[in-house]
């Protein structure tokens, strides 16, 4: 397969952890007999001390004719506490979620039985536990109108679905069902929200389309509960963008290793894969950043386009590294390999089992 | 001091834990000199059964003349499981909560030292844990307008708040604040929301009528997080209502030990007080149903009108029972102790230390 991959290492420590999802990226290349052709461009911090913008127009022309976007990380401690910056790093990626239509988060909530004594929840309550969030990114309360009456005493948000946000992003989830174990769960408050109930009936159609997935229904405030009671019973959480951003953080912290999760934002013709970790700026130029959540963001791009065998490859190879203990400091503090022994390691052992 | 206090016990085991939490009552009555009036009333599916109405015109007024209402549990499953059924049950307390003008909810979160093992997180994690969840309970987006379009296919709803409305909770959340460690978080989704910037504008200028009292942020988001990642950390959580009921209902399985946990609805006149748990009406008159959180939230009320060495001695009682084991089969499999021993042993055990 030819695939055109944009690469935007940002800030901190974005630059080395891309640098090792790239390195696996070629190895898949050779071990697959893929053709991938990666470009580079500037987004974020480092975008703005180059050019005034934390998303030059450059960058959006690369990204849209690109199959698809690599994102290292963004943020940068010097505008974190200046108040008075009239642009922001973060102001790139929301930027360029919104011009690529990436309408759909996914968070895969995984948990890596090497690293289950980091989890704060018990053993046998997080063993097993493996799902994945859809998360509405474009829509909801975030995104709609937002008054204040002119005293400043009277405030509002208005939250807002119509049945094609609803049901683009729910295809997508019931695709991913069907190619797992075929469970869907709609979290919502219906017995409360209007837009809620718009989601189950729009959400209950579309399940007749897909008889193999078993669609249930959780209510949101239930959901917070069960993922900390009860994690292995879900597959796949279908959720609009507040209870999406509530569950989706929640989630990532119950198997105890949130730097080594990745995530992808999906559009129309667009998608965008990053880790969920942040910049780190205090790790940058150290060699000692974890790069997993990056190559881990790889894998989902190869699932992306089908490229299952591929991904999986990656992924045990990301396993080889977990169970030897070839880890960066933060997993094993008396490790002494760093950030780009690990990505060589894993990029090494990505191999074609058939 | 004379307390005129309504009893309303409701459906399933409403009741007969209710009765535990008047004996306690009695022997607080006994023991430290008060006088209070206890008259009962109907609601839930009773009072369908009697009256057709779960929450009788009579039973309202009594609330509203009394002090503070004191409630058992609701919820039959004659109407859970009947769709068609006009009234529910639950309806009465939801029309109580109404009428009273309860804007308040709090939610004691609270860990049990001997019941620690019970708690889906990691001892050392969920050790001191101790908080308390200040939920707006009235407005916010579950009251907001509600609107869909002709066709079906759009659908909103509005959060909307007043300053009014956030002050008057606000001051009881500072208030409680001041009486315990002193530190108060707002959850919010200020970088987002208006309606959340208004709280925060609001809460900010309250703290300074309280300068004993730290006040800080935290996105809700991140609270999600938090609550299982180091719940310890907290003291008050003040937040509107959506947010609230998600916190919340988290909050409450941290400790393993949800069955135990009260709550409190606070109005301008009256205030309510209630176990978080239903009415489990498959353990209904069996003299199996665990008594402790109807009892603490007896120890709620007598808090509410300033009765702390009185709370704290029924909440020494509770210790006592769960220490030496007396305590319901739910808590101890091979438990002996019905739920009239164990709010005997409670009522007993009553004693002013000074
Ligand atoms: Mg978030
Ligand atoms: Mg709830």
């Amino acid at each position: 397969m030819n695939l055109k991959i944009a690469l935007l290492p940002g800030d901190g420590i974005g630059p080395e952890v891309l640098n090792q999802a790239v390195k696996c990226l070629h190895a898949v290349e050779e071990t697959f007999n893929h053709h991938f052709t990666f470009k580079e461009a500037l987004v974020g911090a480092t975008a703005i001390d180059r050019t005034g913008n934390p998303l030059p127009n450059q960058t959006l022309n690369l990204c849209q004719e690109a199959d698809a976007v690599l994102f290292g990380a963004i943020g940068d401690p010097k505008y974190d506490n200046d108040p008075s910056a009239k642009v922001r790093p973060e102001q790139g990626l929301l930027k360029l979620r919104k011009e690529l239509g990436l309408f759909a988060n996914i968070r895969p909530v995984q948990v890596f039985p090497t690293l289950l004594d980091n989890s704060p929840l018990k053993k046998d309550i997080i063993a097993g536990t493996d799902f994945v969030i859809y998360r509405e990114l474009t829509g909801g309360i975030y995104f709609g109108e937002k008054k204040l009456n002119e005293e400043g005493t009277i405030a509002s948000d208005l939250c807002e679905y119509s049945e094609k946000e609803i049901s683009r992003i729910a295809h997508l989830a019931f695709k991913a069902a069907k190619n797992r174990s075929g469970k869907l769960t709609l979290v919502d408050k219906a017995n409360v929200l209007e837009s809620s109930r718009l989601w189950r009936r729009v959400v209950s159609k579309i399940a007749e389309s897909y008889p193999e997935v078993t669609l249930d229904f959780l209510f949101v405030d239930n959901a917070a509960m069960q993922i900390i009671l009860n994690p292995s019973q879900f597959d796949i959480i279908l959720t609009e963008n507040m209870f999406g951003d509530i569950i989706s953080d929640e989630g990532s912290v119950i198997g105890g290793s949130i730097g080594l999760l990745a995530s992808a934002s999906v559009g129309e013709q667009n998608a965008l894969f990053e880790p969920i970790h942040g910049s780190y700026p205090q790790a940058k130029g150290k060699d000692i950043a974890n790069p997993i959540a990056s190559i881990l963001s790889a894998a989902m791009l190869l699932e992306h386009f089908g490229l299952f065998e591929e991904a999986m490859s990656v992924r045990e190879a990301v396993d080889k590294s977990l169970k030897k203990g070839i880890v960066t400091p933060d997993l094993a503090k008396k490790s002494q390999y760093g950030t780009n022994q690990v990505g060589d390691f894993i990029a090494d052992n990505i191999v074609d089992e058939d």
